[in-house]
C-alpha cells in the first residue's frame, strides 16, 4: 500500500536540462523547470494533458500558458525583478502550486516560489558562504496559556553561541508579514545567511534572532470575526507575557531594553509599532520594513498615545528607529519618514532600489538595519 | 504591487465550522476543510467552479468529488487508517496540493497531508505535552566537499542539552524514505514529541538525533541516470566522511561505536543496512522500519560481504538489530526476520497492528526502537 506515491516510477529517465535557462534554486531536487535565463525571464512548465486552460500568476500578472502535443503547458515571462517571488499556476480556474517548486508559506497558504538570481556580488550577503562560521536556526515549541495551545518559534543562535558557553547576547524579535508565518524570514528571507555574514565581518553585533507567528498568517477567513484593527493584535500579549520570558529563560540573553529590538515587514511592521511604541520600557531598537503604513491617518501627534509629541524624550529613549521600503511600492513609508522629520523624530529611512512589496526589499532592509542596533555593547 | 497575494480579501467573513467533523490538525490556520468525523472519515472540499472533474487521491484510492451550485467540490471518504496520510486533489487530470493543507515533502514533491487522529491515549506518545521539558530541533547547514554544495540537516538536542553544558550524548542517525527528505521525521514523524516523552519518562537514554537528506528524495527523474542499485548510494560516503565529523565537532557527542546508532524507514532502512553493515567499526545499533526489503534475493549468507555467516561474531558486535513493519504492508520484513532467526542472528522484530507503509507504522517503530539502544550507558 503505497499511498499516493509511486516507487521507481521515473527512475528510468534522466531529468532533462532545459534549453531556456538554469533551473531555479527554489526547485525541488532534479526539477528542470522553472528555469531562468540571463535576462531574468523565467520559463515555467506543467504537465496537464487533460486541462483546458492553464495560466501562470506571478508578480501581479497572469500569463497564458501554451499546450504542446505532449500535454506540457509552458510560458516564458517578461524579465522579472530579481529576488524571491510567490507564484501559482491556475489550472482551469483553480490556483495551484507548481509540483516542481518548493513551497513557502505566503499568501495565507502554501505557495510556490521562485528565486530570480541577482549577480553573485549583489546576492553575496544573503547567500550561504562555506568559508564562514554558521549559526543555527532552532525550532522551539512552547505552551501558551493565553491561547491554550502549543506555539512554535524559530530562534537563530550565532556561531559563537555553541563555543562560548558563558556569553550572553542581545535579542532581535523579527516578524513576517500578512499571510506568512514564523518560517518566512528563515526560508524566504535568508536571515541566517545575512546574520552569518554580518557577524563574521564584524558589521553587526552577534545576536539571537527570534521569529514567532504574528497571528496574521491567514487570509482565507477571519479568526473569530476579527476586524482589521484586531487582525494580529492577539500576538502582542503573547509576545510580552509568554514569548519573551520563554526566550530569556531558555537562551543566554541580555534582558534589558538596551538589548532588545523588534522589527517586522509589512503587517509585521505594524505589529512592531503596536508592540514597541506602547512598551518602550522593553525595547530600544525598532524597525519597520514596508510596514506600519496606516497610522498617520489620525495625525502623527495622536498616534501611539502621543509618543511622537515629545521628540527629545523619544530620541533619548529610542536608539534606533528604522523605516525601509521598496522604490516601486508606492505605499507611503516615505510619507511617514517626512512626518517624523517634521516632528524632529530621529530615524533612518532606506529605499531599496527597483523592488516592490517583496522579499528582496526586506532582505535589504534587514541588511541595513542590523548594523544600527545594539551599538552600545 | 502585491504579487499573487491579496490583502484583506477575506477578512470580512468568518471561517465556517464544518458540519462533517473537526478540522484536521494538518490544515493551515483557519481552514475548516478537510475535517474528520468520529468514524475516521475525512471530508475534503475544493473551490473550483471552472473545473470539469475533481478527484481526491488518498491511501491508494481515488474518490470522485461532487460539485455543488457554489462551485465547491467535496467528498467524504471511507473510514481511513489512523495516522498521517499524503494526499492530492486531481483537477482535470492534474495532481495538485489542497490549498487548505499544510504541505509535506513526500512522493518526491511537496504533498498535502492529513492526520487522522487516534484516541488521546494512543497518540499521547507522539503528541506535544506541555508538562514536559522540550528538546529543540536545529537546522544546521554544512558544506560538502563531495557534492561541492551546501547541505542541510536537522539535529534534535534533548532538553537537558542546554542546561548541562558538560554532558556528552550518544547519537542516532535517522533516515527518511524514498521521495522524502530531511524534514520527514520531524514534520510527519513527530520525532521530537516521541523523544521528549521517552526521555522525560526515563524510557530511553537522552540522545542527539540527526536527520539528513539521504539523496533519495526525488522520483521525478533520475539523478545522473542512477540505477536502482545506485539510488541514494551517494549518501553513505557523505555521512561517513562529512556528516559524522561535522556533528561530532559541532555538538557534545559520544563518538565511539557503542554510542552511535542508525535507523531508517523504507529506502532509509536500505540505506541504514548499506551504511552500517559495511562499517560496524562505527555503529553498534541498527534499525530498519519497513526497509531493506530486497537484500535476501541473493541469499542471507551472501548479503553484505557475508556479515551474517558468523552469528556469534555478529551478535557480539551488534547490540541492537531492530526490524519493524506494518501488519498491512505485505512487503517482507517478516521473511527477513525468519531468515535471521534461522541463521541465529539476534534481533527484535515488531509489527505495527493495522497500519500500512505509512508514518504511523514508523512512529511506532521509532517508539519501540528507542528504549533498546544505548543501554550500556
Amino acid at each position: 500500500m503505497l499511498s499516493a506515491c509511486v516507487w521507481f516510477s521515473a527512475l528510468a529517465s534522466t531529468a532533462a536540462v532545459p534549453a531556456e535557462g538554469v533551473p531555479a534554486s527554489t526547485n525541488i531536487p532534479e526539477a528542470a523547470y522553472p528555469c531562468v535565463n540571463e535576462k531574468s525571464q523565467a520559463t515555467f512548465r506543467l504537465h496537464a494533458p487533460s486541462a483546458s486552460d492553464v495560466k501562470l500568476d506571478i508578480c501581479g500578472k497572469k500569463y497564458d500558458m501554451t499546450r504542446n502535443a505532449d500535454g506540457n503547458w509552458s510560458v516564458t515571462t517578461q524579465p522579472l525583478v530579481e529576488g524571491f517571488h510567490y507564484y501559482f499556476m491556475i489550472v482551469d480556474g483553480v490556483p495551484v502550486t507548481d509540483p516542481a517548486s518548493e513551497t513557502f508559506y505566503g499568501c495565507g497558504r502554501q505557495a510556490s516560489g521562485i528565486e530570480i538570481p541577482e549577480s553573485a556580488e549583489a546576492s553575496a550577503y544573503y547567500t550561504f558562504n562555506k568559508d564562514l562560521p554558521h549559526g543555527q536556526v532552532r525550532e522551539c515549541r512552547y505552551y501558551s496559556d493565553i491561547e491554550k495551545a502549543q506555539r512554535r518559534c524559530y530562534v537563530y543562535t550565532p556561531a559563537g553561541y555553541e563555543t562560548d558557553s558563558s556569553r550572553r547576547y542581545p535579542v532581535l524579535y523579527l516578524q513576517h508579514g500578512m499571510g506568512e508565518d514564523e518560517r518566512g524570514w528563515h526560508q524566504q528571507g535568508c536571515m541566517a545567511d545575512i546574520l552569518d555574514g554580518q557577524i563574521a565581518a564584524g558589521k553587526c553585533e552577534p545576536m539571537i534572532v527570534v521569529m514567532d507567528y504574528g497571528n496574521c498568517g491567514y487570509i482565507f477567513g477571519a479568526r473569530k470575526g476579527e476586524t482589521r484593527d484586531e487582525f494580529g493584535a492577539s500576538f502582542t500579549p503573547i509576545m510580552l507575557n509568554e514569548l519573551i520570558p520563554y526566550i530569556d529563560s531558555t537562551f543566554r540573553t541580555l534582558t534589558d531594553r538596551e538589548n532588545r529590538a523588534m522589527a517586522g515587514l509589512s503587517w509585521g511592521g505594524h505589529e512592531t509599532f503596536q508592540t514597541t511604541l506602547y512598551n518602550l520600557d522593553k525595547f530600544s531598537h525598532i524597525g519597520s520594513f514596508s510596514g506600519a503604513l496606516f497610522f498617520l491617518a489620525g495625525g502623527l501627534e495622536n498616534a501611539y498615545n502621543g509618543i511622537f509629541k515629545d521628540s527629545k524624550a523619544f530620541n533619548d529613549k529610542v536608539h534606533t528607529l528604522f523605516l525601509g521600503m521598496g522604490s516601486e511600492e508606492g505605499f507611503g513609508s516615505d510619507k511617514i519618514s517626512k512626518a517624523l522629520n517634521d516632528a524632529g523624530i530621529k530615524h533612518v529611512y532606506y529605499t531599496s532600489p527597483g523592488t516592490h512589496h517583496e522579499w528582496l526589499t526586506w532582505r535589504r532592509c534587514l541588511n541595513e538595519f542590523l548594523p544600527l542596533i545594539f551599538k552600545q555593547n
